[in-house]
């Protein structure tokens, strides 16, 4: 396993290279969201309340201060990840019924499905617009192509509810579309837009996508048995909706019989049993710690994409950022 | 009123002039949805049923041939703009609870809402997608700018649901951002790829905008007193939804005072009543020959635009195709 970081890091600490331009980025992300209607303003407002974490603004601009100079260019493009992601988050909601996101209630929850499925649309073309305000067309072509591959990876997703059946490459292929596409497209562009040649591009864009499926599984392992206070979301909703990941496709072949059997029921038939009671056999299958493991091994390849680098402060908070998906609880 | 077209003329008529780069455009729709996932692709099979009028397409080449010589940019732009109206009818759907559409089950319908809500993204991300693959970035500005405006019109369409003190003027706004921005879009790249200056240009989104708006207000009066047959959909919604129209709209403020009070009801507290009372009462009121007299402005407005420039088969197409909107049953 990795060490630990030192007692008492955080996030914001990992951020702090490039914590001036985040501020630039969350300006620019509420500027280009403005409206002339009060009520799409209003919406908007509880939007920025979604955006937590930052990590795919950070992961871009992180890359890119690691291969040079950071440009307006990367605040702009830091915003459009941010505004693709919320924009997922928004639908995601509607789709899993959730009522509660960063402690609040989300969207659907307090104007409808219908204003959030408007909303989660009018971000995303608000995302497009903004690409399409730089000077070349490279970043609107990969933020196209990225979008297109997300939206694969939400269908089969949602095709694939209720299937107890899914294997675990199939699971790995879901998480690669819709999640790690997404951070390879920020550490490629931040590269990209920081003079790197198409190679390194390409070699940026998979540590990325590594780091990607880490923290997809991990996000996964810890709606099993994240604590919600922490998490600031309703937990579970996985397989209350049928969803298999990769600690239940874990315990699906590896549990006791019994298990296996109540474990497919609550998949396929949307069984009822407390997240305490998964908790209890994922915990027993080795499961748990088996997701662990193969985040880590994630952790590791996308480390190794970056060993010919030199070292600088950029790098260093970029594999710290790396470490921490594996350890973080929220 | 303006004379009515000859008998036997068919929509098919109109687009004669640019039925060769139609068939193109088609093509060109259905291999930028490819997909490497069955799945996927089974979804966009629906999704091509969802292709109807393409009055869309239709205006831009129309505009882009009256203008100057059609490029591989108009055909790609015309596939675009349909997908992105296809993406808003995949969202409407679910935001209508919509059964029927073109004489077929909704996605929503056969596939639930969630694979409706994705499936709207993965139209959106893919016109986007083809857009960023032209030389320029104007068509991607306009057209992200444009679906910034047909967000916020959908959304304050929403916001007004049950909302019988709707003035003219908010819902001739409404429509000009969930319609006609779209229709004036399609002219403007139309014009603007065969080499319009940008005055010129400004005067064919013009043009665009007016015919959306005449259209729009016909669909509204259509979705009153239209046949469900020749629709090949449900009607009678936008009042099931509490939405209020340019025809009710008029009466609510002209009608018998009783009418106007039970027509207030069926706005804003959802009280059934049979679409055969409401045309009779609409009628009574002069509420849809006042709907159409609004919409006969437009498509005039609209006319005169055109009226600078010299005689040609593809202008003689377009105003066909204007006032064809007034008369249209379907």
């Amino acid at each position: 396993m990795l060490p630990m970081p030192p007692a008492g890091l955080l996030l914001a600490d990992l951020y702090a290279p490039v914590a001036e331009e985040l501020a630039v980025v969350e300006r620019r992300f509420d500027d280009e969201l403005y409206s002339e209607s009060p009520f799409v303003n209003g919406l908007c407002q509880c939007v920025q309340r979604y955006r937590g974490k930052m990590l795919r603004p950070t992961l871009l601009l992180l890359s890119g201060k690691t291969c040079g100079p950071l440009t307006d260019e990367h605040v702009t493009l830091a915003a459009v990840v941010e505004m693709v992601h919320v924009a997922t988050l928004v639908h995601d909601d509607v789709l899993d019924e959730a009522q509660v996101r960063r402690k609040q209630a989300t969207i659907n929850a307090t104007n409808g499905n219908e204003t959030a499925v408007l909303l989660g649309d009018y971000l995303i073309s608000h995302a497009f617009h903004l690409c399409s305000g730089l000077d070349d067309q490279y970043a609107s072509r990969l933020i196209g192509a990225t979008t297109n591959t997300v939206c694969e990876g939400e269908l089969l997703q949602v095709r694939h509810r209720a299937n107890a059946e899914l294997t675990e490459g199939e699971y790995l292929e879901i998480i690669r579309r819709k999640t790690a596409a997404l951070t390879g497209a920020c550490c490629a562009l931040g590269a990209r837009y920081a003079g790197a040649l198409p190679q390194a591009t390409g070699q940026w864009e998979r540590f990325g996508t590594d780091l990607g499926m880490a923290f997809q599984i991990i996000d996964d392992v810890l709606d099993c048995v994240g604590s919600e206070q922490q998490m600031g979301k309703t937990l579970g909703r996985d397989l209350d909706l049928g969803e298999p990941t990769l600690p239940t496709i874990h315990a699906l072949h590896h549990a006791s019989a019994a298990v296996r059997r109540a474990l497919a029921s609550v998949l396929s038939n949307g069984h009822a049993v407390s997240r305490k009671t998964i908790r209890g056999w994922l915990e027993q299958a080795g499961s748990i710690e088996y997701a662990y493991r193969s985040a880590a091994e994630y952790v590791a390849l996308a480390g190794k994409h970056l060993e010919p680098l030199a070292q600088s402060l950029a790098k260093d908070a970029l594999l710290a950022v790396t470490d921490f998906v594996l350890r973080r609880r929220h």
